[in-house]
């Protein structure tokens, strides 16, 4: 690690993409703190991001770039993007609109393991109907 | 997605390792909510963090066990485990003692994109001298 700790080159020059050219970015609400998702950025969703300051990701399932809340609404302003120290991982911290999960939970994270490590519970809060929101194909 | 939303199998089989057999794992402090890193986990790392409660990874460049802290001494005592909806990401919010960036940081995300985004700032807080605690070859 330089002397300047990695500040004295661009955003561009830092991000480190995978062999498929792909950044994991976390998703984070700036307001509550809430971890909301996990998703992945190529090259050019992470400049419309950086351009248009909503969550733009590359959807590995379906091999396209994805803008956050096209289908559901629920868009998500980035108001701040942070680099890890090794340059592979991103870290935004947006305003979310609605849920961040197609189940329809405000986090995708909406299971934890309980105490013995075989079982798990809700921890998080429904906001909304995924049929509803995304058909019934969603799920 | 089942009507019981994913919570009616065991931890252990909703969670969904890559070709390389690895998940990543976001960490989080579970106090202020701060996300500290990620990192990455295979079976037996996820194992040892589950009957240990605290974080083990898998070392990616070092290709093997990766006990969090056992050269700093700035371990993670594991207060809860959370899993995404696809099973694929994992969400550790723990008691981090000391810093958990290898540069001396709080966190790995100390570098934030400035406006432009050409250019990057220091957002974190500074807890350690790398050197000292890792010795010259760190960084």
């Amino acid at each position: 690690m330089k002397k300047s700790e990695g500040i004295d080159i661009s955003f561009a020059e830092a991000v480190k993409y995978d062999q498929n050219g792909l950044v994991p970015a976390i998703v984070q609400d700036v307001d509550s703190g809430k971890v909301l998702m996990m998703a992945y950025m190529n090259k050019e969703s992470l400049e419309m991001t950086l351009k248009e300051r909503k969550a733009c990701y590359w959807s590995r399932s379906r091999q396209k770039l994805w803008i956050k809340g096209e289908t559901s609404g629920n868009v998500q302003k980035v108001e701040q993007i942070c680099i890890d120290c090794d340059g592979d991982t991103i870290l935004l911290k947006v305003k979310q609109k609605g849920g961040a999960c197609h189940v329809g939970y405000h986090s995708c994270f909406y299971r934890q393991v309980e105490g013995d490590n075989e079982s798990m519970a809700i921890c998080d809060e429904k906001l909304f109907d995924a049929e509803e929101v995304y058909g019934k194909s969603s799920g």
